[in-house]
């Protein structure tokens, strides 16, 4: 199905300046199709004053509404931050790789031109991709939330340090546990931090949700797959040495405190994001983790 | 929901006759309800003449189409074996353990009357099962199928040899793996065969299939979690020492052939579990698999 | 051998009071029997002042010195703490657990008196476990150095932040790494955080190190186990938003730094531990770890 | 230390004819330097008359006696059977690699002239890997024995089948375990068959024993590091389906049944296996086994 676009967004990386390269060069062939070009503004604000007169600009609250398209020019930090501002809107997304890694954000630079040149033509593929959210009450009254598209973690704020909680799935007692923590992932994330903590790989499509102990204090815990509609409850426990924290991400935290419920949930919106028709998840893993290559 | 039943059927293991008086228990409360009970018939063939008499018998392949439930007493082996003859039709099943593991069959003997009489009451909670079918073809032309309720395993008929496969997963290449073997397993299954080679638990409610590697040889390697409904093919490649072979829950072998394409599916028809209302699967886990218990 | 015993020294945790009871008891039982008993002056300290005149007190530096035996009463942490202190002289020491694991602590309190009879008439096996020493060197110069009996931990100082690091074995390179920290372990503390992390269990005998990755970020990294008398180094490589730190037994921690290069070695001195005859570690682990415990 | 030699025997594996060349180059070489050169005779079989004229020939069991160094031309496995046909002797062995993976044959054919003029010269390092010995007993009375460069397992001869068996070390029992098999392994066999199975890495200089188990039915499971010096004893139980068997180095297998008691211990002779200078260990883990390459 061809792209019927207007308006397309631009967000970015914003610390290292070696990508405004890249940003102006997409923007440049966006406009040259008669696209308009808006970017996020503190991305606008990294360019020299001249350059930014050029484009539109708004604001990262309202890029969701705006634009009929974002592209996100950087690594995969940089899309989850993206994602989780854009989650709320159904505008498309695109990931551009000026980052290490690359998982989620699968269009090179040098192929730019030409891949978004087929994506607008109608030559992709689209992929739907849920977040969870997470909620924590303590005394029964909310004292803070998040959303991520790759991961929930429970985790003390400082290694070494074990913390106590008890699950709760659907309702039902799972289990107590002491570990380091646990990794509350959707299968986007599950090729992220929940597998260097043991995790299986999950495929994207699936409607899953993985549960990864880190570090647990036994011999016989293992990884946990449950359907992604479940409701997961955790308590938390007491430990006299650390306060325990949530982060979404890797990237927001709250601190939580003994007793304090933390709630995760899929979330009812889902973040749609396009992929050149080439694009195939086994590859990905294959060349980006080493995946099952054999001893030579 | 009450039960509206008029036959209901006992299938057992064969292998121990010590189960025949959990056998005539179950039949004598049956019947003492109004039911007629109908025995499956090499089961039946184990009780001394004067008993084969009192009650209708069967034979396997009928069983599902005689029976409004079926009452399997045994172990988990035995859940299995019973529940592939059963799943072509909607029959559902209650299993009793008199096995050892009892994953399956959760009443136990000793509850069998109360648990039965609440179950038909309506006391019961019922949950749907879904199978693997597998066929092998080789040069194109079927030589061999089964089906399986846990999981299906390409292995090497001898332990200590390796075997090569590819993967494909809907059509899509995954990867080529040198290893011992590989279990493909449903949720039920991943408690079983696939938790001791590393894999996941995976909840009964979750429409997802494991793949889980057998010894790779290679360090890079991890359990993969698809959607359900996912076309698997497993290509089978060359070996000088030894013929792979399929089985399905341990218990059918296909001998295969290098060039041999293995396809495996989630099969159409489910079987439906009865259970009584306390049951609950992280129960099942905690007590059965010492699953996370803390260190003491 | 009969012990040939004048002064016993007491050391116990500090943060519970209720094991007081046990250290006055300990006490009691060794004046009667004809013994100096010499308390740790901060665990006298938490005596009321008409027991304190009872025994002689002598400060944590000079137990070493003015005992011929050490009897720790606590739980594992405290018995670290203590053992860190007396490795460098030949003392033995005995633990009583007070604690929640005790896996160092082998004695009961209430088989206290009974196993001390024993143990004071030659009925013991007596069992050296090594240390290890690390020492952080900044531009060359020393800037933190450290001891531990169960191991020494290269970690962020705070979690989901990962760190990368070189390792170097007598002298050649092994790896680069990024993970969430590296940990190097004495077999005994092959059953305490190294297992969590996935360590294997090694023999208390075992002359060995076993270096085990904290959540690598790659698919293909495995424990590794060297000679105990390997020269161990790290190279702290950059990272944007975390210090590392090394902590040893979990207690004491150094800051680190960009290209600070961290050694570790097995300490020249070991830990002479006594244990009543009956002990067995393999039934250490299969009680206090459920180790191997068959499913039911 | 030059090596002071005069009779230089050739082995290499019989099943791919594409090796002669190597070892008729390598004796070419060898005579060209003034030394003997000794054939393994069924190796001297496969050359064609008019070659194997050329040079003396030697039955197996004497190659030890009458070499002062064996060359070893073929992969690992050839390596495995030529090792413990020498390691009653003191000859020194060299590897080349004309096999996949290569993990023992550390000379590329390429280099085959260049590295040995070296180590002729004296630019060789020594390393000395121990052996391990196995001797069943039924009854009281020994039933099979065979030895072990890389590793004994214990296995069913079908796969997908379990066995159990009770683990005793130096005399004390470690646990009943019901799994697919017990690997017993040497450092030099970690790198091979008990990688797979999730052991440890070790440093084929350590002095130590690693029990990996295969596929054990429980959660808890985890590998065992114990003194070289270990006496194992493994008693077989009762299991209906098969009869176990032990592999040593997967070439040799002795038919256990019910009640076998099966010794492991370290041989006292062991093999000394010469490297060119560069060979460094961990090189070799990182380029054949991809050990903690980093994620791209």
């Amino acid at each position: 199905m061809e792209l019927n676009l207007k308006n397309v967004g631009l967000m970015g990386r914003l610390d290292d300046i070696s990508i405004l390269s890249t940003v102006q060069q997409i923007a440049i062939f966006l406009s040259s199709k008669g696209l308009n070009v808006i970017l996020e503004s503190s991305l606008a604000e990294k360019f020299e004053p001249q350059y930014q007169a050029q484009w539109q600009v708004s604001r990262l609250k309202m890029m969701g509404e705006v634009c009929d398209l974002v592209i996100i020019i950087g690594g995969d930090g940089c899309f989850l931050g993206a994602a989780r501002a854009l989650s709320q809107h159904k505008t498309p997304v695109i990931g551009v790789n000026r980052g290490k890694l690359g998982f989620l954000t699968d269009i090179l630079p040098q192929q730019v031109e030409s891949q978004l040149t087929a994506i607008l033509a109608g030559d992709y593929t689209i992929e739907s991709r849920f977040l969870l959210e997470c909620q924590v009450k303590r005394a029964g009254s909310p004292v803070g939330n998040g959303s991520a598209l790759n991961d929930v973690v429970l985790h003390p704020a400082r290694v070494v340090q074990m913390i106590e909680f008890e699950l709760y799935i659907e309702g039902k007692f799972v289990y107590t546990q002491r570990s380091d923590g646990l990794i509350i992932t959707t299968p986007t994330g599950s090729t992220a931090y929940a597998l260097s903590g043991g995790g299986p790989i999950m495929h994207p499509s699936l409607d899953a949700i993985a549960l990864v102990p880190m570090f647990p204090h036994t011999l016989s815990s293992r990884p946990l797959v449950v359907p992604a509609n479940s409701e997961i409850k955790l308590i938390i426990g007491a430990s006299k040495l650390t306060a325990p924290q949530i982060s979404c991400d890797g990237q927001q935290g709250i601190q939580l405190e003994v007793g304090d419920v933390v709630y995760v949930n899929k979330k009812s919106h889902k973040l749609n994001v396009l992929h050149p028709l080439q694009h195939n998840f086994y590859e990905v893993c294959r060349s980006k983790l080493g995946w099952s290559s054999r001893l030579t």
